[in-house]
Parts: structure tokens; C-alpha cells; sequence
């Protein structure tokens, strides 16, 4: 009889995808080479929602993407739902991966007597059992500091310029931010396109009604330039299609659309494709669906960049160095 | 000049109400002589939903309402957001009232793999910030036991033992589950109507298949008597249906259905009242709208009782002893 | 000089027992092939628990086994203070084996101002530093869901059925609860020995005096049958007896007693002895010593199935498919 | 109707008593002049504490006194279990008394692979509920850290020492502490008795053997002198009586004992009246009943200083200065 | 004998203060009509400090006012074991006033492998028991989100823009943003200064060297107007005498500074008092020594907002209200 | 397609060093054969420190050493910050390395109103992400009760006793506590010495100026011995060099003084040098410069011990197994 029975651990990568884009999560398995771990989820007839994984996922490294579409409280839900049972049923690590992290844009109180969603968002995952997070161009960047533990801030700036850069090459550029709060990133995009002049709308508004803007107004040079709007999301299309026209209406030489998220609800689609813009470019971290896209609109494949950040989780790589020391 | 500065402190009771149900909050209010905080909340265009209190709430003794009807998470969320942001503007005391306790039916792990959503629903609304949860007729008791702090765990089967004891009386009642697991159920149903014998319909499996049902049969004396079918929910209303039909089979003289919450999923009010059965009655823990209504329906307020519940958690009053000591 | 020192990790398992009941941690190393690591322990003399051991248990993969019989406090405390000592000897993962969970009849508030002493044991062990919990048919499933991390819970029940239907093939057999509580469990006992038609006791009560049973009665087909007669537990004996008192009376052909824990307090062995159950099967979750045996009791042993899901565990399998997915 | 129902809040002292030493909760509750809560409380056949409140707790600034003798392990499951029920009965403060701290000796690994069970028992109360604790004489200072809250930490010495004084005035006395770890508090009694001298027993261990005492020597004058031998508690008495016999051999005029806890477990009785002490002196923190109590023992009653320090708790007075702003 | 002890809670604000600038807790004690509660706080030799209370703070409303000048790590310390005391004595409520949020810079990674300093200030503040924060103009609003508790964030804008207005009325202002990052901000003062046009400093970066700034571009209208500079803070003054000279390059008519917070390291006074700059604009959330004053800077107390704050905190009035609900 | 991708994990040690005492960390990493990690680690002109690692840290077992040496705090919130970083870059396990533990003499409260700073230490560590902690001579050994979780408490005694031997063989020697408080430390020594007699200080105090000492007084044999004055740390000196002279003048044929911790702060250096001391022994878990010594000053490396711990925790081997099992 021995004293002790002993071994050498393994470790074991299983990929788990929600369901609201199940073709991103097939996309970045076969990046992977690995297969999504079959599951039974539905929605009871309250939409109450039932989960349960197929195979045994005791000692499992998993992984689990969800992309934070409407009804965004359903896919939020069957996302924690997911992770509580894989904390239940004995996974050794679970990484949450939320291309498009949910309640972004509520992350402090704008005024009093508001919640803080965005911390709230992190909490709640950390309560069902998420021992990492992974998402992509966070609202803002301080949304890390919401989660206590390790979180992956990807950028899909590097992807996007990649494809400005490549079409657009010989264009006198300005980067144009649709707001003042986005003049950072504008700076950024600047950089990255090797030293373009950077503008943004000024946004003037009543402090008595602190909602409603009076006016708009370009800052920076953009006449006979090619203007590229940056944001990191575009949500019903309204703010980017107004920059889209001022930058036209001063003179702008055209104008082309650069956001990582395209949410796209309502009358969005109708606004780009309206707007003048003579091309729209988004990432897919949220599905665009055939009936949300059109010509001018580019849509590229973040699967592999995210492929490529499991992978270096799982391996115990690094991450920053995907991003040149910059994430 | 004082060394300090003193007062007496005030207590402060300020209702809230999610938007899934305003009319119940609007009762409870109407039965406490207090108004509804006046809020603003509304839907993002993709889902992600914005909460703002209108007047200060700092130091209030706070509850809030929300009716976990269908879509069950959006309104989930919306109560989770609502207690964070009373969390951060300083409320005193956060009391959450779900009179149906979303995913309760997921309390534990039927089989390998499944998440205890039940338990996730209280972490998450203790990490939120609420002190306190106060719900009607938990699918299992132990679900008190899932949060970490007070619960107090209403009764709705003295309201509902009323109704039928006032409209029934003289009648030859048996006290009917549906099946086994409320078998416990119909039993305290039998001895607050004086006595009455109870059965139950026993469900075969094939082991080999746990989720089919082979066979239904009715175990106990129904024949000729009134039965009075239990349960604390009525879903899609297959179980029910089944089961009246059942009794009506086996030679019962009468049915009427008794349950607490009415989830009444998509064909539950045909299946009811094609069932057979001569009424059915329910509270209004969640909204029972006039289309899914039918005549021999019977819909008894809960917003008294939960009324005089807030009522004696802010003064500190005796919850159990509005139950006999039995909650 | 080398930039960082590499090597591959090693798992450990390791056996630790509380005093309760050793001979079953000894039989489980038995069939796991390992021996149980050597420990101080011992009382104070005013009953403050020591323990020290004697191995280094840095890095290992820790399960620790105790039975909860009577001194309960004093064997539950001795087990989290084994827990304690291994979280701060630096073992790796710590696993808590109860295979009577202590406590779990009060798994709720039956009346007001009770406490739910089933979920302080599983925040108690958690604080002391638990990693994880196994134990076997909890009094409700629902006690998974009071510890904060995975559960396995195991079923005698196949164990017991195997005995039964080995010994009792060829009779007519009827599965009867004791009370209406334990009717659920009937059911999945008569689906496992292959549809036999279920029965239960149902006691009366007089809602003003609700802990005083007015009187018993069968509800089902038990005439001319041999009864087998489920629970979970049997403690003093009181509740059982009298069941197969009612049965015999009301014609049952024999009655056959089966449980999970055999606790046999007090008077329980005369009143089982006495009670004309033709055999009465319990497993060993709980030590039964000879002189509470009588010759028609038989114990069958649960370290097998303890040794079983160890293995499972220490080996990343799978506990769900030694149940067919139904743990 | 009004916006919102205000109110003054009020406080309200509930004192609860476990079933350890129901005279020692009895006697602070006369000094309060207030009566006990009535509760039930009674142990399930296999050892399993059940406890319920007989009046309404909500919003009670509730204090629970336990007092932790043998067997030590129940009365300290039935304290937890005590302070649980009060959290969910929605308590608003609670304050655990332990005059006696349990598992205070085990305040450190004296070795590798040992419990710190003096932190966990901290922890295990803060799990259960308890807002703050209050203990008198901790056996060393530092447990006050254990918890993470507010500690009151009593003294006992000027209760002791009041008595010495008033009873030894005119003697030569010596302070001396039983062995080398408690020649802190020797010194402090000394400062107390106005400027006594202190001695200590020198044991002598090999450092191969740390558990073995090889001899004892008396370190200090006690030569003719009344030594005081002081500790905080006495459990077997075999190092106190050993102490006392080494001082008279080494010429002391005479010897009495003074501790707080008299444990007195097994042979302490007849060790400590054979010892050749003059008096030993205890408070009664912990039961000393009849059969354990000889003519030359004297008991001062611990109960008004507990009732002093719950009134000022209780009215937010100061505690530091009922001890000269030494507590 | 009465069953219980009853009496009205009272509610005591008790004012701290830390060593880093006592000044400022004087005035706002003297805006309160309190006076700062008494304590002795010193260093030992190797620079451990030491803090206790000179008054009994048993149930106070303790407000703690520290600020966090340079060294910073000091203060912080210093602040953190004040909250610990007044925890551990058994405060009713710890309110944190940090006027300067310490290492409020480091609020997100801003490439791979840092810290989130302004987090972990947070977490500390939580565990050493703070209650809730006040703060002055953090540095990213989504600290706010940082803390697990009520934060109420303090605009000194307000008062900085009167100061503007008042003395500059009728000038041609242009608000400037030092760097991309402010014109957020600089949009807020826009607007709260009727409407001025906006500017911003571009600054270029060569992506491969992202901490080496390539050229400075001013964007935006600057030429003959009067310029504020604005910013949440002034550290070592070279990035806003670098904005200063390059306004007045391109041909501003003048500059003014405003800033909340002076931290003036090193070279700062120099380098604002040689920048051109007509004045500069601070308030007192920092110390400002006589020796880093000159004749053009401008300090302003911030004690009578913090004062009003502590107030409305202590009587639970509106915080929000004071900001014109933008708070 | 694979369904899974799998591997076997590796372990990596890295080791990181703060700034306050580089040499000890170089030190240790030569004993490991390892490098240090490059980092870059500054501070901001206000005092607010920046940490950024260089390499990978990803999945790495971190060992990160710091020395606590004035200025305290700031080493403190160093080491803080450097486990933050370590947590948020997904270090696997993070071992904090504090030779001397900051604040450990403020264990407990003195008096009341004081924090207990020990504890908040242990706090902060945790809260930053610290998974284990590593110490050498603890001011009170209850302090590793302070951390939830593993805590290696190291023992320099060994080291210094072996010193004392190898140097002072033949003398007749006495071990003496410089205070009441280290007699049970002075036994220890005494029993590794091979049964030396021991004796302490006895410092007398005005029960109303607990804070004065009134006079000292020798307790035990001195007169012609050699006295090995141990304590665990000398920070100003005062107490130990009173004890030289005191035991010179009762007549101590020669004094040496040996303890871990040389803090050694102000006048410490000229004391000890000017007592009339032989030798005095430290060894350097605090940085001791070459100002600060003289030639009878001895001073031990730590390095060694550090090291093989390291390893040991590295290699899930057995560090109590260093000490002989005491530790």
C-alpha cells in the first residue's frame, strides 16, 4: 500500500459559447482547432433560462464567449448562468469573454442617484464564479479596475487601422472623434496611422438642460482632407451620422466610419448608409446580420485575435506582446 | 464652538417599483398612504437599461418591487441596477421584494453540469447591495437559505385557503398535488381546511430516461369528491391540465386549481380553461393581463399582504406573527 | 545563472480522517490503495480539539473524511479545524467529506426566528477554508446550493435499490414514504425497481398545535404487497416504526425498511427490532456499532462509492456518469 | 397620501442566553433589569442543536451570552447557531459575550501543520452574523486581531487584584507568573499591588524533545514573601500546583492563586486544595459548580461587570474608561 | 424587572483629522461649529505610525479628513490606520474625505503589467472599513466605480469658474485642454462659461516609442483670445507651462490656469510662475505652502463645500442638490 | 478537429524585488540560481509610485521580496502594489516575502481607541491579491493569525544561537529578556543553548502613567556571567542598552546582545556602541549601512534561509522540516 497516490496534472482548454452568435464562437474554435463543448441551453416559457454542458468539464481551463447583443439582459443572464455551473460542476478556471462588454457606457454616474452598471457587470460575474475576463475596447479603459482579478483589454484599433491603412494609403488623413471624449483615441488612431492631424465636434450645451446639445461645432483642420470618424461603438447612429455631415458641410473631402462595435440598433443602418460616409468599418464582436449591412459597409473578423489571446492564456503566454507592450 | 454636533436620527420609508408590474406597486402604495419614488428608467436602444432616482434617497429605508414576469431577465437586471444604485446614493436599507423569486425552479442540480440559478439569483442581489429579501411562496423553502441575510418568506395559502373554504364549504374536499413533490404541500392545504384527505398523481420514468413520463396515476380517494389541485406555480399548464383531466377520469366530482403564482405561459390559459376545471384561482404576484383572464378565473390581490409586511419591517414589527409564528 | 527556475507540477493525493469513524477513512484507503496520513489529535480536557500532522501536506490534494454522528459538534468542529490546519499548511486543494451532511434537517426556517443551521455549515467551512464538499443523499438537494463552490452529491439509493431488488425479485412491491415530505423520493425509487405503484402516510395536523400529529393514514395501494419503506434517514426510530405499524394494519403482505444514514438514536434499534419490518438495509454513512445491530439489519458499505468518487475527483473524471448523469 | 411614512427609530436591548451557564445570563439580566428572551433550545437525539426565539427579534440590539465550558464544542455550535437565527430574524446588531474565549490557546502554530483555531473561531462568528464580540481576559491580547470588528476586551485583574488587596494588605507579596509566558501580566499585577517585586518558574526543555519539561527553577526572591501566583486561566491545575509547591519549597511564606477561568477540568480540585495554597481566587467566567468548589476557593461574581459594559455598548458610552482607559 | 431596555438612538458627528494638513480640517471643523476630536498620531523612529483617540468615538458619525500631499504613502498609511482605529472602537459609520484622490493617475493599465493603483486605494479603504468616500474632481470619474460603497464626488469647477467669470468678464475666452485626454472637460467649462469655444493640445507620438512625445500642434481657435488652461491637476507644472508657451506662440492674447488640484512637485512653481501665464488658479485640496506661492496664483479655499457636504451627509440631505443634480 | 486542446502545465519561478533593499533580494536570487525580474519601479514627483514589470509574469509562481526599512509606507504600499500588478498580469500564486513584518508591534490594542494595524497589514496584503505570506520572527507569533492563509514563520534564532555557541563555547552564560514581555523568547534561547539560566528586566510602572517607567529592576542570576541580552528587534536602543548597563552594574562579567531585527533607527548606533556591550549581533532582514555599524557589530545573512524557503514553497516541499519541526 502506498502512503500517497500522486500524478502529473493536465491541463485542458474547452471552448463554450452562449447563444446569441454562435457563429463567432464556432469561428474561434476552428482558429483553435478544437470543438465547442456541446451544451443543452433554453428558455423556459417565463424566459427562465436552462443550461447544462453534455461532457464532464471537471479540471476543465474554460472558456466562455458570449457577444453581448439585444435582449442583452438575456445573453447576460444565460452568460453567468454558464459560469455558475461551471463553477459548480468542478472547472478549474473560467475566463469570461465579452467581445462587447455589456452596460460599458454606464460606468460612473453621469449625474446623482445612478448606478454604476459597469461595476455592477463585474461584480456579478465574479459572484457566479469568473476567475478572468477578456473583452475588446472597453468604453473606458478604468472598467479593468472594476473587475478584482485579471482582465484582457484587447484593442481592435491595430485590426481596423490596418485596414484604413491598406486602403486608404496616400489620402491626406484627419482622425476625426464624433465628441470631446473621444479626442484620446482620436490620438491614438493618429499616431498609429503614422502622425495625421486629429479634430472632434464640440458639443455645446445648456448647463441648465446638461441633455440637450445646441450646437456642433468641427475643431481641428479637415477641409480637403479625408476624415476618419473613430469611436469604439455606434449604438443608433445619430452622433456619427451628424459628424459625418458637419465634417462634410466644412469641407471635408470624404469621410469613412471606423468603430469596433457595431450595435447598430433601430434606425443606425439607415443613418450610415445615408450619412455620406463613403465607408463604414466595424469588427464583428457583436453580430451584424445580413438585413443590418450593405455595400459601403466592411465588417472584419475578430475571431482570430481572439483565438490567438486564449491561446496565450491557456499557454500561459503573453498577452501584451500581441499588442506590442500595449495592453 | 461645539465639540460635536448631534441630532436625533430619522427613519424614512421610500417604495420603489420596477417597470415590469407598476400597477402592484401602485397598490402597495395606495395600502401604505405613501407614493412611489418618482424615477426615470428606460431602455437603451440595444437593451441595456438606465435607472435614475429623481429625489434624494440618502438614508431611506428603500424597498423595492419588481414582478419577475416575462422577459424574466430584463426585469431581473432592472432590479438588480435599481438596489446598486441605491447602493451608491446612500440608502440606508435596502429591502428587495420579489413576490415570485425568479428561477427558483433551478435550486439545485437536477443532474451533473446544471447551475443552481436560484442560489446565483441571491448572491447577485447581495452584491448589489440589498440587505434584505422578502418573497411569496419560494418553490422550496430552503431558497431562504440561499441568501445571506434576512428573507422573509411570505404565505399565500391562507389567502388563497380562504377563497376556497368561503366558496366551498359543505363541499366533500380532497387536496390534490400533481405531482409528488408537493405532496408535502397538499398536506398543510389539507390541515388548514380542517382535515381534508389528500392524493397525489404518481409519475412513472423509465430510469433510463428520466425526463419521459410513462405513466400518470392518481394515488389517494378522489371519486366523487371536490378536488382541490395545488401548486405554489402554473407555467404552461401542461402538468395541471393533465392532472384535472386525470381526476375528472378517475370519477372526481368537481376540480378547482389553486396556486399562487400565474406564470401562464403561452397556451396555459387555453389549457386551463379547456381543462375542466370549474375555477381557477391565483394571486397577482405576477401581472395576469385581462387576454389571459377567462370567467372562471379568480384573481385575489397579494398587495395587502406585502403592504403589511413592509409595514412591519420598517417599524420593526413581527413578520411570523402574521403567519401564526409559522414564517 | 538562470532568468527563472521551471519545473513540472506533481499532484498528491492525500487521505486525512477525523476520529468519528475511522474504520471508514481506512476502508476507503483501502480501496484506494492508499494509507491515511498519521495525525495527533486529541482533546483538551475541557473538549478544545488539537490537531497536528504528522506528514507535510504542502502542495496536496487533501480529502477529508469525517462522519457526523453523535458527538455531532464536537466531530464537525474537529473537521474544520483539520481544514484550518491544512489551509494553513499550504495544502493545495481541500476536499470535505461528509457523508451524513450535519445539520441538513434544518435546511430552512419551518417557523419564524430559526435559524438555518444547514447553511452555516456550509459557510463554516468555506470561512475555514473548504474547497469543495461530497457528500451522500443530502435531506434536500437543495443544500447544494448553500455552499458557494462545487458539490458532489452522491446517491446511495442505487446501492440500496441493488440490495432490494436482488433479495425481493419475484414480489409484489410497493415504495412507501413515511410522510408526505419524502414522496418525490418514492417516486424515483419505484422508477429504479422498475414502476412499482408508491404509497405515503399522511399525517394530520391541527394548524393552532402544528408539531402534534392528530393521526396517520396510507394513501395508496398497499394491501397483500410487500412495502418498502424510504427515507433518508433514520434517527429515533419513532416515525418508521410507526409506518410499518399502519402498513402491517392495513394489510401490507411484509414491510422491508431502507435508508440512507442510519443515525439509531435513543430507542430507535428496539423500535426497529420491534417494529415487524421484515429487514431493515442501511448503508455505513454513519458508524453503526454491534450492539445497535440486530440479526435482520443488514449495513452495506459506502466506501467503495466514497473511494469511487475520490478517485474521480483527484483524476479530473467524471462523479455525474458513475450516477448516469443524474449526480 | 403622503410621498413617504417617517418615523423615529428606537433602540432595544435584547439579552439571550445559551444553556452553558443560564445563572451566569441570569445574573447580568438582574443587573440590567431587564429578563432573559425566552427561546427554545434543545438537542436532537444524535447531538444536533435546534434553537428558536419565543418573541420578535427585528431590529434588536441583541447581546449572547455563552459561556464556553465542557462540552466546549456544543456550546459553541449552539452560540453560532444562536446568532445565525438572530441574522435571519433580522437582528440589527449583535454582540457575542464569551467570557471565556474558546480555543484561545491555540492562538498560533506553536508547530508546523497546526490550526490557528482562535482565528477560525473569530471567523466562524463573523460568518454567523456577529457585528462585534466581548471577552474578558483573552489569552493573549493579539486574538482581539483575530477578528475583524470591534472587540471589548475586559479585565478581570482589577476584579482579582481588589480582592488580594483588600485581603493581603501589610503582606510582603511577590507576583509570580507559573511560567516564562506570562511574566507580562505578573509585571502588570505588580504595578497594580503598588510596586511589588515579580519572580516566573524557569522550565527547562531539550530542544529535541520541546514538549518534555526537564526541570523547573524559580527565577526572583520569594524567600519568606506571600507570592501571588497569578495566571489567566487554570484547566488541570498541573502547572499551577506544580508552581505553588516549587515556591514553598523555595522558602515562600505562603501562596495564593489568582486566575480568571477556572476551567478545573479532571484532577484540577484536588490538585489545586492539595497544592498548599492559602486561597485560590477565580471569577466565574466559566461554571464552577459545587462539587468542584472547596473551602479555601473563593468566586467573584463576573456578572456586573458584563452588565456594565452591554449598558454602555448598548448606549454608545465608553468602555476604554470603566478601565482607565486601559481597555 | 422590564423584559427589555429600550431608549432613542442618538446620532454624534465626530470630525478627524490627519497630520498631512491640519489646517484644512480646522477650517472646515470651523464651517461645521465643531471642533476636530483630540488624538495623538506620531512616528516611531523607523517611520511606523501611531494613532489613538483621545475621546470615546463608541457610535459616532466619524467624518475623516485627510489630504494627500506629498509623502503621500505616509498620509495614505496614516489615513488607513485611523479608519482601522475607529472601526475597531466601534464607529457607527466611517466616512473617508480625500479631497485628493491618492494615485488617482493610475486608474486603468496603460500597458500590460501594471497595477491599477487608484483600485487597490479603493479595496484598502473597504478593508481597513470605510463606509463611503468623498472626493474633489477625480481624476477619471470611473473611480467612483472603484469603491464597493457610496461615493460622493465633489465638482470644484463650480468655484473655479465663478472665480473666472467674475474677474474675466467680457474677455474673449477660449477654454484649452492641455492634452487630448481634458476635452471632455474643457467641454464642461465651455458650457459653464456661456459658451466658449474650445481648444486642445495635440500631442504626437511615435507608436514604437509611446512614451516620447514628437510634437506639440494646438487645435482649435487660440489667436488673440484669452486663453484657460484647465486641469484636474498640476504635478510638476511641465505639461501646462508647455501648453501656456505654446498658446501664446500661436498667438493667444493670454493665458489663465485653473486647476483643482496644486500638487506643485519640484519644478511646478518655477516653471507656472515663468510660463507667461497672467494667473493661476487653485484650490486648497492640497496643501499650498507659502514658499510655492507667488503673486499671480490664486488659491481657493475648498473647506466651505466640503463642510456643506459633510453636513448634508451627516442629516442625510441631498449631496446631488448641491451640484445642481450633475453630482 | 480536436475537441479539446490539452497539454501537461508547467511552473515557473520568478522573483521580484522591491526598492528598499535590493542587495538582500540579489542575494537570495544568487542562493536560487535565478534573476530578478526587471521592473521598472520609480516615484511620481508627489511621492505616488509607479510599477511595471518587463517580462511576461503570466501563470508564474511570484515571489516578491521587499524590506520594511524606513521610509516604511513607502516600501509598504510598494510591495502592495507590485502583488496588484502581479494579480491583474495573471500571476498564478503570489508569495509575499517581509523579513520583518511592518507594524507588528501594534498586535493588539495597548489601550483603547488603537488600531491594530498588524491585522490591517494583513489585510491589505490579501485584499491586493497576496495568496501566501513569509516572515522571520514575528513580534508576537499570533500574527500569522492575522493573514487568511498560509503563513511561513520563520526562525532566525537558530542562526543567531549558532553564532553565540560557535563564538562563546566555555563561558558561563545566562540568557536575558530586556523586558518582562521576551522572558518566554529568553527560554527558548536558554533550552538551544543547552539549559543556560535565564532573566529578565523588570521595569515597574505607575498603574496611572502606564506609560512611565518608574524603575528597572533585574530579575534572575547575572553576577559573573556572561548575558546574552536576545530580543526580537532593537529599533532606538534605549531598552537594550539600559539592560547592558542595568546587568553591568549587578555585576554581569560581560554583556552581549543578539536579535533579529536591527532597525536601528536615531540614536541606536551610538547607543549600542557606547552600552559597554561585547558584541552585538543582528542579522539583516533590514538593510543595516555601513554608518550604522561598528566593529563589534556582527551581522548574519538571511539570504540563505530565504532562499531554501523559497525553494521549498516552490517545490512543495516541507518548510517546517527546516526547523526541526517548530515552525
Amino acid at each position: 500500500m502506498n502512503p500517497q497516490m500522486s500524478g502529473t496534472p493536465k491541463k485542458n482548454l474547452m471552448l463554450f459559447g452562449g447563444r446569441a452568435y454562435p457563429e463567432l464562437t464556432e469561428e474561434v474554435a476552428k482558429h483553435l482547432n478544437v470543438t465547442v463543448t456541446p451544451q443543452q441551453a433554453y428558455d423556459f416559457a417565463n424566459g427562465e433560462i436552462f443550461v447544462r454542458f453534455e461532457e464532464s468539464v471537471r479540471g476543465c481551463d474554460a472558456f466562455v464567449i458570449q457577444s453581448h447583443t439585444a435582449p442583452i439582459n438575456q445573453w447576460l443572464m444565460e452568460q453567468l448562468i454558464m459560469v455558475d455551473a461551471l463553477k459548480r460542476a468542478s472547472a478549474k478556471r473560467i475566463t469570461v469573454i465579452m467581445p462587447y462588454y455589456p452596460y460599458g457606457r454606464q460606468d460612473k454616474k453621469h449625474r446623482g442617484r445612478e448606478p454604476i452598471s459597469a461595476r455592477l457587470i463585474a461584480d456579478m460575474f465574479k459572484t457566479a464564479g469568473a476567475d478572468r475576463l477578456v473583452s475588446v475596447d472597453l468604453h473606458t479603459a478604468q472598467i479593468q479596475g472594476f473587475f478584482d482579478g485579471p482582465v484582457d483589454h484587447l484593442w481592435a484599433m491595430p485590426l481596423l487601422a490596418d485596414h484604413i491603412r491598406g486602403k486608404y494609403a496616400g489620402h491626406d488623413l484627419t482622425v476625426v472623434s464624433p465628441d470631446a471624449g473621444r479626442t484620446k483615441l482620436a490620438e491614438k488612431w493618429a499616431d498609429t496611422l503614422g502622425g495625421a492631424p486629429i479634430a472632434f465636434i464640440h458639443k455645446t450645451r445648456d448647463p441648465l438642460r446638461p441633455n440637450e446639445v445646441v450646437s456642433n461645432r468641427v475643431v481641428g483642420k479637415v477641409e480637403g482632407r479625408l476624415c476618419i470618424v473613430i469611436d469604439d461603438m455606434v449604438d443608433t447612429g445619430g452622433t456619427i451620422a451628424g459628424a459625418v455631415k458637419q465634417l462634410l458641410n466644412e469641407g471635408a473631402a470624404d469621410v469613412v466610419i471606423a468603430a469596433t462595435h457595431g450595435i447598430l440598433s433601430g434606425p443606425a443602418t439607415e443613418r450610415l448608409q445615408n450619412s455620406g460616409a463613403r465607408e463604414v468599418v466595424f469588427t464583428d464582436t457583436l453580430p451584424i446580420p445580413a438585413e443590418k449591412r450593405f455595400p459601403s459597409m466592411t465588417v472584419l473578423s475578430i475571431a482570430p485575435l481572439l483565438a490567438r489571446v486564449i491561446q496565450e492564456v491557456f499557454e500561459d503566454g503573453s498577452v501584451t506582446s500581441l499588442f506590442d507592450g500595449n495592453a
